[in-house]
């Protein structure tokens, strides 16, 4: 069974307050850490908004992408879910994402994201293995690989993750739509993504082998 | 919900009977099928055992291999299980394997071998992506891959199955282990393999990061 | 250095000739392979075309699938190599495609069909690894799965193989056309293939992160 | 053929020259990157060492490993290059690995460091798709995972990467050894590795099924 009180990192029974950015935790939030005492200076210190941006122009930014699914008994997907938001340039569609912190293991990045973005009884089946499925780089300059992001180079390790359990739109989500795989890499929600998400997801149906 | 009455290739809604070797469902078992009316002849046609060894020695048969493991709500990995049979030379350790029928799709088969090893109520997670961790060549003479039957030569496509329900062993098998990466690793348990399924179950181990 | 003789399953240093089918090889080619004295009643028979074909509505055959590719120096496909063939239908495309002998490993298979299509300098760059991007499940009725054939139940192992030499097409091929990954994922790309395998390229295109 | 003068990034026809640390190549060296001009400050800056060491205890940093391999036609893995180096605890195994720069693709800095390692005529065969076979994730804590690094948090896509030209121990390599895939997974060959890289190497065995 799932514990209601879920983890991060490597805190086991803790709820861990999460920011509203989903990326800024205290280092008070794991005071029990080993750690923590670790002998190097500063080691996982809290970074104020202004650090992180220099670093974003310093370093690629190490990041998961997850497309979310339903899946039949057989594991073939039924669904894929995509969250809707409201941005500056109207509607967009777009995966769950987010930025792997400092000591923070590539697998627990993935839950935390997902139960940021899907809620807390989202049920994710976290993928056994670290293999992503892709990699996509996110570079400042477009163009260059399919994946762009103004702000940052992140390079992205994606998973596709079943989940089971109730999805509900968190923070600024508007909505989770299930489309079918078809429906998911068709022109329409295309059209939608922003930064070669859509491409992403197209990747992903491809590796489940239901490229439309 | 999963249903309680399972299915066996595209037969939705049916619980199909397996026969005690769970390789030779007779045609009538699929009368709705559409292939059932295919131009064919002998279309998935049944075969007695002695077609069936016939063939053996003229084309590779495709199998399927399921390494049965236990997660955490991180996709971390905390048991293996290994099914341990009485057979000719004393008690061995197996995973998971079986046949792809004709007209039957791979994550089917899967879903259907775990089931008949495992109870109908082991509850598998079968992966959404056909794409395997790795493929294990089962040669009749040994030492041309790691993998050996002196019966055949099966290429088997191996994958790893979280499993959420109860395991109970089925047919001949004894028991089922619950094994930690580590012990499934370990030369102790290696010792008790055949056909070079213990070398199978390390790939696994080094596949999802938790190689002893 | 490739030495101009090419070997099929472990026969080195020795030419076999292959058929027009490409599958069909008498076991007088390979007369010193161990497992010609195995104790195996028709280890590795010679099939006449009759006994496949009834083979073929009897159990899943083992295939590969091979889209060759040409790299830059950072891997990067530059261009996808496409065979083209004039069938009952038309001009088709197609990639390399064929089945897995008795006792014959997957590479081998692999390295025989490309050099059967592509010829026997084409230099391709067999994966490390058998792990393949996908598994093509073809079946004998259309709409299971994306891939089709109408003579029989094929699993195929589907890999992206770099090839550095020349390449002329072979036996029934009128040209190996070398188009762009965007140009391969096309509609206009998509309407020459059969069976579903222009969705096959898409898969690869996808693997390779060059989804159009 | 390839080029004498070797790329790095989107950089092409033009050296690098890149320093004793393979890590800070200054942004004089790329004066003509549309990159460049991008709106964001200090865009793909130069670091200097000390900047760098704050990043590492506040971020995670992109890494990259290949684990170079000799192979045969068939793609069958016949020896493993470990560089040996002089280190403050004696000899020391190693495999090629180093971080990805701001704006450097995964595939160039792949490249990139198998060249400084293995010198500028090694010939890697880039994999054409960006799929790791495995993630190592190296914390400055050991025991979370089977990586270790005390400088940093590192999140390493590991590749294979066969190599087909002449490779010679580069900067404090003494040596470059060609080990069999079994002697790579040994024993005597681990107790020499640090960071857990002896535990990557036999990931990587595994995945191209040569696990001893």
């Amino acid at each position: 069974m799932r514990a209601a009180g879920r983890r991060v990192g490597a805190a086991r029974g803790k709820i861990i307050p999460v920011s509203m950015h989903g990326e800024l935790p205290r280092p008070d939030d794991w005071p029990n850490e080993p750690w923590r005492n670790s002998p190097q200076p500063n080691s996982g210190g809290w970074m104020g908004p202004a650090e992180l941006d220099a670093i974003r122009h310093q370093v690629p930014l190490v990041y998961v992408d997850a497309i979310p699914v339903r899946t039949d008994n057989s594991g073939d997907v039924t669904a894929v879910g995509l969250l809707l938001r409201m941005g500056e340039r109207g509607l967009t569609r777009s995966i769950v994402s987010g930025r792997v912190l400092y000591h923070e293991r590539v697998r627990d990045a993935l839950l935390r994201h997902i139960e940021k973005d899907l809620g807390p009884v989202a049920l994710p089946q976290i993928p056994a293995s670290p293999q992503p499925f892709t990699v996509a780089e996110y570079l400042p300059t477009p163009g260059i690989t399919p994946f762009h992001d103004p702000r940052q180079h992140a390079v992205s390790l994606a998973y596709v993750v079943p989940v089971t359990g109730d999805c509900q739109p968190q923070q600024d989500a508007l909505e989770i739509a299930w489309l079918t795989p078809e429906e998911a890499c068709g022109d329409a929600a295309a059209a939608e993504f922003v930064g070669g998400q859509g491409a992403l997801v197209r990747q992903a149906m491809a590796w489940i082998g239901r490229f439309g």
